[in-house]
């Protein structure tokens, strides 16, 4: 076996900024020279779960699949992410406890700024009462308890998120030494 | 990215062999210091095709998933053995395309000799009609039409088998130098 990898779990309300969060991330990573993978909710939706709906039962499976796929590559030595809205305690601590090396990031913002920013008016839908299933308004999303991290999108922009995120995961020290490492510190080389 | 692995993808029917020989591949290439992943169906159909049945529809979305994963180990220098009946050349056409470094293994053997050996009685319920979708009795099974490699499980061991793929794989060029390769060749260790 390689030196394992991790997980780095974005969590959090539509819209809130993970897969932006998720592609900063992966290009620094990248750039030191880390194999990463990004898994992506909507994505992951297409190729492992077409078909599953919204109910508490389908998304715990659809995210039970997404851990058993970063579970895979976190063993073999890929630096995970996955940004995905994963609205369950329950189950994002099963995944978590099954990966082992593993980061949890609440990536937070206010409902009031979603539905300021509401690109795609789903927010505003939802708060009318015409769009079930809606995470956050018209059905649960639970906090994490223990996050690793919390980074506030309403207050900080993305580069700020994505260097409090790294400094958690370098911390953390579950990120194994770039194949490419120069051995300086990661700051050093910004 | 670090270098690419492969997929060796095992296609054949219930009870021909597949798992056994998959299982000779992964010790054979971890000893050699190979990261190896196995998929094996049953284990894949729990973890991400749970409520997936057996029409051809089912069977293919069940396929690409497998195909998806392994793509995703591929590319991060995994290993990875599937063993799946895969009845559908189409398909597995389709992943070999997507997968890229491929080696498709024809784990064939006659139906006369599976229903001997018919440890659950499966081939002798299929062929009285009592059992739909079993896949060479009552479902199509399509064999390889340009298969890597055939073993055929009536007239030669398991071990046998696994030294013929094994010759394969080394043949294709696509196998990464193991991370712990003293540079022997293969057969010198054995």
């Amino acid at each position: 076996m390689p030196q394992p990898g991790l997980t780095i779990w974005l969590t959090g309300l539509s819209g809130a900024g993970k897969s932006t969060i998720a592609n900063g991330l992966s290009s620094e990573l990248r750039e030191r020279g880390h194999p990463v993978e990004v898994l992506d909710g909507d994505v992951v939706r297409t190729n492992l779960s077409r078909g599953l709906g919204f109910s508490k039962e389908d998304r715990d499976t659809n995210i039970r699949r997404i851990g058993f796929v970063a579970e895979l590559l976190t063993r073999n030595g890929v630096v995970v992410i996955v940004a995905a809205i994963s609205p369950y305690r329950d189950v994002r601590d099963e995944v978590r406890e099954r990966v082992g090396r593993f980061i949890e990031v609440f990536v937070d913002c206010p409902i009031a700024v979603l539905t300021e920013r509401d690109s795609k008016g789903l927010y505003r839908k939802a708060l009318a009462g015409e769009l079930d299933n809606f995470t956050g308004v018209s059905d649960p999303y639970e906090e994490p308890a223990h996050a690793d991290v919390v980074v506030d999108t309403s207050s900080e922009t993305a580069a700020q998120s994505v260097t409090r995120v790294l400094a958690t995961v370098a911390e953390s020290g579950l990120l194994p030494p770039a194949p490419d490492d120069d051995g300086e510190a990661p700051q050093a080389s910004r």
